[in-house]
């Protein structure tokens, strides 16, 4: 029998060659060998030796005990959000001791949204990440999306403690952290109803998308209370983009509204390029209220009020949960509750006037 | 002898407790025991057992062949510039079949720049994750930096291959892959000057900063060949924000310059706060060029003309050359040239108007 290609051997291999059970192999690997004889233990090191098998393998059976390790598995380390949520998770790491290792998936970059609705494609991404996570030995599984969504290619992949970040499993004993869009709504709506405001247009996102539809349930909400019709005739889809408020933005002009809520600061960013165009002055003229306190947001002038995302708090907080996991092991820890909404924060700056 | 705590046996307490010499257990712990006796294996195994001896120590000395993995160190992942040279890595790594693990030190975000001048706080961030490269068994190592600037610390603490991105090392063996910064700073001036500008203004980053130094240099070099005259009272130096692009241009502006050279889009941000102030338009009234080309850059009004960072390009190169460098260990490959310059890309808007 030939030497075979070190790369494709297996424990398998080495228990049937050496005529014993994977479970003896992987013990004498482990340094087990109180119930094996030494004559087995030599003939399993020998053939362990002739046919090259691949010493991670052997490392993953070797550790057994906790890392310290999480390992944090990101959509994509170019979206906006990501660089914030693993500042978060590092934070709490480093209080509490444990290191991260962070792989990016980079399923926006290389694909847009293609794999959303691909599942192949996606795991064509998610099971090297995940056998990499496995022969590192990570304690548990930080996921970390891009944007808020449903993943639950990860439920049936994985049988350490998973924790989800910026997204969402359908699984209920997976926790998720995730954005409260619908406190965020009513809160910037109401606070442009503070300010006297009662025509108030919407530049939305993508009328089908979770972060869309959570808000406008807050507008909505805002809008009852503070006895207003919500008007859909104001309310204008499209994309997250300048491109899409400036259109947004010569649309609702013609309906009259004194103020504006874009889903977005890049939307308001559009919406001030109209404005400028027609000699409008935003935070004067008109009111212009931002989501998201990108960097954009502070560099517009006027400044633009928004809602930041508390982006390091959800990736405090959910590694935080995924610590709590681990070190609970069996235990339901905080198992009431699975699904976490942090809310955003108004930020307050010069594109608002009171009416 | 009671049970050591098993994070502190090192193979040396085996090798002793044994009577053997670190290489007898090393092997044996390969699974080289050839020349080792069945007896003596089995010794060794049952010591490992007893003491818990940390697999991770197993691990690293059980890789020996390539594990085709790139250790990537960045010096902060929330620095703007680090997302998109990570990018260009893997993109060359998934090209190249090379897997990559990222450790994120974050000195910016917890320590601001003074870990620059203190060795021991750098090390401090370096050291754990330099050991943990080293148990990973990484193939080589790929330095990400926060901005330019030169970092020594690395060359001794690791005898890998090692490649500098956006930084670089006065080891002349160190290949280096940064920003060429003068060629940045005389296209944008060339390009104000092919406009018809003669009296050019720059705001510029910190006086002492390596980028400003070089960009200047770069800014002279344009005049010079213009025939234009460098006047320094329309240099003001300060610092990379919107707040400073705001105090400069104010000061610029009673100096009667048409167009002013913004070190970055964010200085840019801050020139354009003030000129919509005094009731000034850019791209019309006076032009304003920018650099880096940073989201900002797209979603001001009007759009900027800028200088687009080869970020991507930074890192696909790096990486490229640290690859060179593993796969033929010994042979000086492309030793010639060890500090590579890479040009940014001049981003054509509407913030920049002919005289």
């Amino acid at each position: 029998m030939g030497r075979k290609n070190s790369e494709t051997v297996t424990i398998k291999d080495i228990s049937q060659a050496c005529g014993v059970s994977i479970s003896t192999v992987s013990n004498v690997l482990n340094g087990k060998t109180g119930k094996v004889s030494a004559a087995i233990a030599q003939k399993i090191l020998e053939e362990v030796e002739r046919t090259g098998y691949r010493p991670n393998y052997l490392a993953k059976n070797l550790r057994a005990a906790s890392t310290k390790t999480i390992g944090v598995i990101a959509e994509d380390l170019i979206v906006f959000s990501s660089p914030a949520i693993i500042e978060g998770i590092m934070n709490c790491c480093e209080e509490q001791g444990y290191n991260i290792v962070v792989e990016n998936m980079r399923l926006f970059g290389r694909w847009h949204g293609k794999w959303l609705h691909d599942d192949k494609l996606f795991y064509s991404a998610l099971s090297p990440v995940l056998s990499k996570m496995d022969s590192m030995n990570v304690d548990g599984i930080l996921y970390v999306g891009g944007h808020e969504h449903t993943v639950d290619q990860l439920k049936s992949a994985s049988n350490l403690p998973i924790v989800m970040a910026y997204s969402s499993s359908t699984d209920k004993k997976i926790p998720s952290f995730r954005l409260d869009d619908v406190q965020g709504g009513f809160d910037a709506v109401t606070y442009l109803v503070s300010k006297g405001h009662r025509k108030i247009g919407i530049l939305a996102g993508d009328y089908d998308n979770v972060h869309t539809v959570n808000r406008i349930a807050g507008v909505q909400k805002a809008m009852f209370e503070a006895g207003i019709l919500f008007d859909p005739g104001v309310v204008i889809y499209g994309e997250w983009n300048k491109e899409s408020g400036y259109r947004g933005m010569k649309k609702l002009k013609e309906k009259g509204v004194t103020a504006v809520f874009c889903m977005s600061d890049a939307i308001a960013a559009g919406a001030y390029q109209y404005l400028f165009e027609i000699g409008c002055m935003p935070g004067k003229d008109i009111s212009i209220m931002g989501f998201d306190n990108q960097e954009i947001a502070s560099l517009l002038t006027p400044e633009v009020t928004t809602m930041a995302l508390p982006l390091e708090e959800i990736g405090h907080d959910a590694v935080a949960k995924l610590i709590e996991l681990i070190e609970n092991p069996g235990k339901r820890v905080g198992m009431e509750q699975t699904d976490i909404r942090i809310p955003s924060v108004l930020i307050e700056r010069n594109s608002v006037a009171a009416v």
